[in-house]
């Protein structure tokens, strides 16, 4: 299986390239970046640095108190190697405030309450610091709904999204991550012990390539078995992609005018001056 | 002007049934809307409630500090009249506890955490109350780009996000929702004394009637000067909704696949199964 290898090269340049030009667009100079530590924000960083330079790259750090000590070491490791600015905020009393009304609340909820608070941090931030908010999420997990809605998966503008996981670790021992990072098993680190891989079920190795084979290349469901993948688990990947469609979309306007937004009106270039 | 005028009672079903729609077809039962005491919100209360019955609307009453005690008011006057269950939760100590780091925090930065941290709030609460949550934004707003992203603006279903300004009182004089609320001037009430229409430096009058024919009819800016409109505010208005784009897409994705989420891969149903 060929089709997921990614000339690096060229990935380096049209993503560092696309970061430059959005952000100079919008009349910006900088990026903010919410570092986990993780392999993901990790790229996001690498590649805001080598298109802004790094003094134009904020990353900030924002553990809550079960976050892991390693994840912690990794952020900082990042920030050093890139010599970017950075900076550190404990979310740890705005999420249990809250959860003080809601003692009996999961880990998914938790979890989720913790990512859409690291995001409403990274937009104010992004407003004093004047930047961009860099995304993290990648292909594989936009395209599983592998991700908090309003949470992680926003942003301004994603120089991962078109890249699955497989693609980003490809793309990180490139440009220079260092090992330690790239090798470890990838983690949301929203709860101690928790990975990615066991939460879902499978490895990224596996499902990025069904994934390719489904989107990228339009393969037929038999087709993709006939490739050598279970058809259970391709089920599974497709079930799922469907079922979080609506992570991937704009809330749903009820259609009444003659133009409605995301709809028939959706740029401002599509319309005459 | 008249192409402003709504057929109110087509508008209701239309929008009710949106809403009927939408959430049954998703395999819930239920919507979760925050309710802020003005009118918008007032109004997807009413038209949810009028989709799924009183019982399957939870209204969340999520106040800052200084939020104004009229407003409460006139939340509670609605969760009364329509006899929809609802909770209050005081967002102060989480805004607090974040602001604590950033004291010389401006105005705008602290309305838009506000608005972000109900919005964690709305989809915490939907998690744990099985519902969709009911957007509250209109096309005016929209189109300005008058909300906070990723805080008022974000929701699963919008059932307001096709009614100018204008247009929503005019529905909501119709179903009935009490006239204090329906006369009281707009307000974000995310500072003491704020109001839409100071902040923005006209009227929903006015400019509703500019976005029409904009955005419904397609006109071209000398014609609607020619319409009777002063040519520098309908420039600025043009300029509203094209720096405001950005509130109004999905974070933008660096294309580097065959096939890239919302660009060439946009829904489930796009491509073969």
């Amino acid at each position: 299986m060929t089709g997921l290898s990614l000339h690096c090269e060229f990935a380096r340049k049209i993503l560092s390239g696309f970061i430059a030009n959005e952000v100079r667009k919008t009349g910006f100079s900088r990026v903010i970046v919410g570092l986990s530590g993780g392999l993901d924000s990790a790229l996001s960083a690498y590649l805001g640095a080598e298109a802004l330079g790094a003094e134009n790259v904020l990353a900030l750090l924002m553990p809550y108190k079960t976050s892991s000590s390693e994840s912690r070491a990794h952020a900082e490791l990042i920030v050093k190697e890139l010599g970017i600015q950075s900076d550190l905020i404990d979310i740890t009393p705005m999420v249990d405030a809250y959860f003080e009304r809601f003692p009996e609340a999961d880990q998914v909820r938790r979890g989720n309450k913790m990512a859409r608070e690291r995001m409403t941090i990274l937009f104010d931030v992004s407003a004093k610091f004047r930047a961009l908010v860099l995304g993290t999420s990648n292909k594989t997990e936009l395209l599983l709904g592998y991700g908090t809605l309003y949470g992680d998966m926003a942003s301004a503008i994603n120089p991962l999204g078109d890249l699955y996981k497989t693609q980003v670790r490809a793309l990180a021992g490139h440009i220079g991550i260092p090992e330690a990072i790239i090798r470890k098993e990838p983690s949301g680190d929203l709860w101690v012990g928790q990975t990615d891989e066991a939460e879902l079920g499978f490895t990224y190795e596996e499902v990025d390539q069904v994934l390719h084979l489904m989107v990228d290349r339009r393969f037929e469901i038999p087709d993709i078995v006939a490739a050598g993948f279970d058809e259970q688990f391709v089920r599974a990947v497709l079930a799922k992609i469907q079922s979080s469609q609506y992570k991937r979309r704009l809330p749903l306007i009820a259609k009444i005018s003659a133009r409605t937004i995301d709809r028939d009106f959706r740029y401002p270039r599509d319309w005459g001056k």
